[in-house]
């Protein structure tokens, strides 16, 4: 969807603003997506830098004031914050607003914001799956969404208006939209990102452990595929944190699955089991192929 | 070191001839490095194709007859395949004739090849470090070595002047060369290229196994991490069969570690142990640096 020739929100308020939420302010200042935007955040450094790079038309330490007479307020912090705030910014929600999110895990979301939704304030959960390996509001850039899925998990009930509204602003961001349900969100973004981060967080880890001289031979010849989960376990650690602990349940069982197969793998290798590994190995190629195809490679 | 003006070698044998073989007779062809080409393979097809892409100027199902005469021979078959093929050329070889390998373990191929290989011809395993998820003869191009390791192991009392020829041309062909022993080639290669390959082709394998609607979400939404693994875990079945059938040792040691530290990681994710997991997540960013710092990024 082309950006639209008047806004389609009067005033924005970003709490919180590392990379997600500084490419959506590029994003929305850049094609003129809303009039006005407020950033909350938790310290003054992070506020002088959004000064600095122009993302704001308001800065404040304090995310009630942001979101004071906000028609959009969009969560933008590590979950493990969104309780805090979002009992901060409650009492200040002007009726009809909306309220969503950037969190990259939902049922906790909904646990921890709804609560604190006054009635006649609208509440539609949101995961724009995209990001990098860097952080921080200097990190953003307004075609970081762009071709990229965006989710939309609206607790049954919502206001169907309110989730079409959000829905046309992550299409203005170039985004193609998605709705479904928190719990099967939180299922699928286990397999597909939880549980690689913590395996690269892993893998990287156990090379950190390893001896100074070989240490740096591990670097030195990275190029053979651990330079790939170095890239992934250099994303941000408070962010990552906060999502393992919050989608707990969904990433262990995952867990457990992949624990499984690996130990499959393990005694297959241990008993020689050339025919086996082979058999699974070839399988996985099919799955590439699909990724590829669905042109998310 | 530029293309020399006289040939490094005036006849080279590639037995085998994947992604690695032809991107070195690719490269060799265009800078002039070597005299004449003669390639084996398996099957009439790919020497077919090996014919069609003018890859060598002599081609047979003989790895003997290739062999012959040739004062280079560069094993280029899977790691299991290197027994046979090393007794079938051991006659044939030259005196003076030099052996190397392109293999991605290396204690397996003095194993497997040193016993045929007759005396006054010199044997020089090495491992470029460098590849892509795409195999046959038709994936390989003459810049896959460009700034990339090449390994090579020597067994002590190898004649040094051979281990210069060799290093001269994976020098000629763009690599940075380093040479150590197998045994310690086998260890840092374990981590650093068969666990990471190992783990990648578990996570998309067990992916495989979810039912068939949350597969298609898997691929859907695989952008935010899984789609690294799928990269990686579309590498040749049969190559990496016989890597992890022979480097056992090593990647079952590695897989220990690497399983310790997950089910560390996974206790600490089922207490809500925030300081463990935050902790763990930053000392990772520092390999990462390190790995851009060493260009290997």
């Amino acid at each position: 969807m082309a950006a639209t020739a008047s806004p389609l929100f009067e005033r924005v308020a970003l709490i919180g603003i590392g990379l997600i939420g500084s490419s959506l302010a590029r994003r929305m200042r850049r094609d003129g997506l809303v009039r006005t935007i407020a950033v909350s955040a938790r310290t003054e450094a992070t506020l002088a830098k959004v000064r600095e790079l122009a993302l704001a038309e308001e800065t404040s330490l304090d995310p009630a004031a942001a979101a004071a007479g906000a028609d959009l307020v969009v969560l933008c912090a590590p979950l493990g914050a969104n309780a805090a705030l979002a009992e901060k910014i409650g009492p200040a929600l002007k009726p009809g607003a909306i309220v969503t999110d950037v969190g990259s895990a939902k049922r906790c979301v909904i646990r921890d914001v709804a609560p604190h939704v006054p009635a006649g304030v609208h509440f539609v959960p949101g995961h724009p799956v995209a990001g990098t390996e860097h952080s921080g509001p200097e990190s953003g850039f307004p075609e970081l969404f762009e071709g990229r899925w965006c989710i939309l998990t609206p607790p049954a009930g919502t206001d169907e208006g309110a989730v079409a509204r959000v829905r046309t602003l992550w299409e203005a961001c170039g985004s193609l939209v998605e709705v479904m349900d928190a719990n099967h969100h939180d299922h699928v973004l286990a397999i597909t990102s939880h549980l690689p981060h913590l395996i690269a967080y892993t893998i990287v880890g156990t090379a950190t452990d390893l001896a100074q001289q070989t240490q740096a031979e591990v670097i030195k010849f990275s190029a053979s595929g651990f330079r790939d989960f170095t890239r992934i376990a250099a994303s941000d650690p408070i962010m990552w944190r906060d999502i393992f602990l919050n989608n707990r349940d969904a990433v262990l069982e995952m867990l457990g699955r992949f624990t499984e197969d690996l130990t499959a793998l393990q005694r297959a290798i241990r008993w020689g089991e050339a025919d086996r590994l082979e058999d699974r190995f070839r399988k996985t190629r099919a799955i590439r192929r699909s990724v590829i195809a669905a042109k998310q490679a």
